[in-house]
């Protein structure tokens, strides 16, 4: 009874969130610290008869809140039901197998071949770099040597490594890539260290920003995601939403979303200390032998050489906490870490030190 | 820049909200009556806190709730961002050219032709009745004669006609159409007087029920829709939402609902005074002269002979009440009214008296 296309799929797998018992949760890099207090008030005065009107299908407000803080009017801004959904229009928007495959990293997030499987765009994994990094000239490499791409899409800093390329290395990628072609730059975890490339967007207009209020606004629970660009392209991203579901940001969503964009100054400080136990692990680790990935995001990318990253992941898991592990040849021998409190971390720290000293 | 999909598109257009001046509001069927007052009470007393994890990405407190209503178990329920994503998915997974066209009513929601452009599924309008009821026989004839349908979708009551098959009738056609091809009814406005067909999933395998909690639960503003089967379609549901968007239902939305299928008593009683309403406006609107199709859902679909239907939306929105006008050979001469509290429907009906009498 099913069509032929819901047959070949194979699902994205989210981190697992175990009810068995109580973990220290270092695996699906959300924020260790509440979103902005003002919330709390939001709801306890919050008018809940509005809820029996649809809500603006335009999230109008809330895109216009988004684009003052990059300079852009709302019209360059899309908003969606978490990055996820974004993302999703945003395959279905800009690639497709007429004009070539759709390149991105080999490591990555690996939602990015389960919307081309689902929407059966072609793609082509382009290396890493032998440091792990993002390989920019290896995506151009392959644009002009072989089959042309339908476009590009990478996270910045990478997923799972946590690695970062400068602003000056994207806009030079950019001054290179094919004009006619969305160059999607998927900066869920930019927050944390990184400079945005959203100040690029007046410049090319084959460029979409791809950012999640998840993780640096501490609100994975309320599904709020969000696109810059120029104006055709954000026009084209509302066009398969309403061609999908008109209404995906409910009402209370997206004043909260709003709420979450005056209390800027809050999240710059609760990220600003995620940095800062972000190096405080980093540092630990290597000190303890592990190989560690520089990251600029909110975890770490890191194995203790001679232990399997899955024996890593299950025996910190039998010891209350989770890290997630990808059984993926070229990565097992890593774990990702997610950036949690400094206590957390402290104690991360020592069950470590105990678990896998040499 | 975009791709092949994107440019053949028409999206769907919601029902307008505009926000010049301050309507009576009978155009987007929401439900007049607020939400049950327990919500209040949630979110006075909701741990902020918690948005920063994400929310559970199966729902299943929600879809145990659920399930308990229907007496189904959980893996019989699907809930999702609204029932158009839900039917998004359903024809994702369930519909494809391979096997033949998707039949759905020539008048009904006009969602359903987008869907099908969406994801490129070929379909076939089959005529309605003389007396505007759906013509079920029809779609069992258009299958045996011509194509060979891949499925069927109509909603009961139809939108916008507001016309209701009887559970009878309802089964009568599954047992003589092809136990092979998914057959979807649309239940958003079964509760305001209907019968539901979901009594017979545990008899089907075939049959998805689709619900929302926008219409009968007077949560338009939330997004959640939910869909009633046997597991194997429940999984697929499952199988293309975690190749869209794994997280669809945030934890605030999750748990009102919970709170909403709780309160399903006072859902019952202002869903009975919506009916008792949509009486009073049905029979006055017959004695001033109107032709009114008879409707067991939240809005009446009705024209006065003679007067366009365009004419009786203008007129009407000019005296600050919108009513839904659907620009569509065939059905021109009339407008769908949603039924509003009951001194709202007595303003309406005094236009109408003194705006279009003969």
């Amino acid at each position: 009874m099913l069509s032929e296309r819901i047959r070949k799929l194979t699902p994205y797998v989210p981190g697992e969130q175990p009810r068995d018992k109580a973990y220290i949760k270092l695996n699906t890099n959300e924020n260790p610290y509440p979103p902005s207090p003002g919330i709390r008030e939001l709801l306890k005065t919050f008018d809940y008869n509005i809820l029996r009107l649809y809500p603006d299908p335009l999230a109008l407000n809330l895109r216009e809140k988004i684009g003052n803080l990059y300079q852009l009017p709302p019209d360059c801004v899309f908003a969606g039901n978490g990055s996820d959904e974004v993302l999703s229009f945003a395959f279905f928007a800009f690639f497709d197998n007429s004009r070539g495959e759709l390149f991105f990293p080999e490591f990555t997030y690996s939602f990015y071949p389960v919307y081309c499987d689902f929407y059966s765009i072609r793609y082509k994994k382009i290396p890493l770099k032998p440091d792990f990094g993002i390989d920019l000239d290896a995506f151009l490499q392959a644009d002009s040597l072989t089959s042309a791409s339908c476009g590009i899409i990478f996270p910045n800093p990478n997923a799972p490594t946590g690695m970062y390329i400068n602003l000056k290395d994207i806009q030079a990628f950019l001054n290179a890539y094919a004009k006619d072609r969305v160059v999607i730059i998927d900066e869920a975890y930019i927050d944390f260290g990184g400079e945005s490339a959203a100040s690029l967007v007046p410049e090319y207009n084959n460029l979409l920003i791809v950012k999640t209020f998840s993780k640096s606004r501490s609100l994975a629970g309320l599904r709020l995601g969000y696109a810059l660009g120029q104006a055709p392209l954000i026009k084209a991203l509302f066009t398969a939403k309403d061609s999908f579901n008109s209404y995906p940001l409910d009402t209370l969503a997206q004043k909260i979303g709003e709420l979450a964009i005056e209390d800027s100054h809050y999240y710059s400080q609760i990220n600003s200390q995620v940095a800062a136990t972000r190096e405080i692990l980093s540092t630990s680790l290597s000190e303890l032998g592990w190989k560690v990935f520089p990251s600029k995001a909110n975890f770490v990318f890191a194995g203790k050489p001679g232990i399997p990253g899955e024996v890593v992941y299950r025996t910190l898991k039998e010891h209350g906490i989770l890290v997630r592990y990808f059984n993926k040849q070229g990565i097992k021998d890593y774990v990702r870490i997610t950036v949690g409190t400094e206590k957390e971390i402290t104690l991360f720290l020592e069950k470590v030190k105990k678990l896998f000293s040499s």
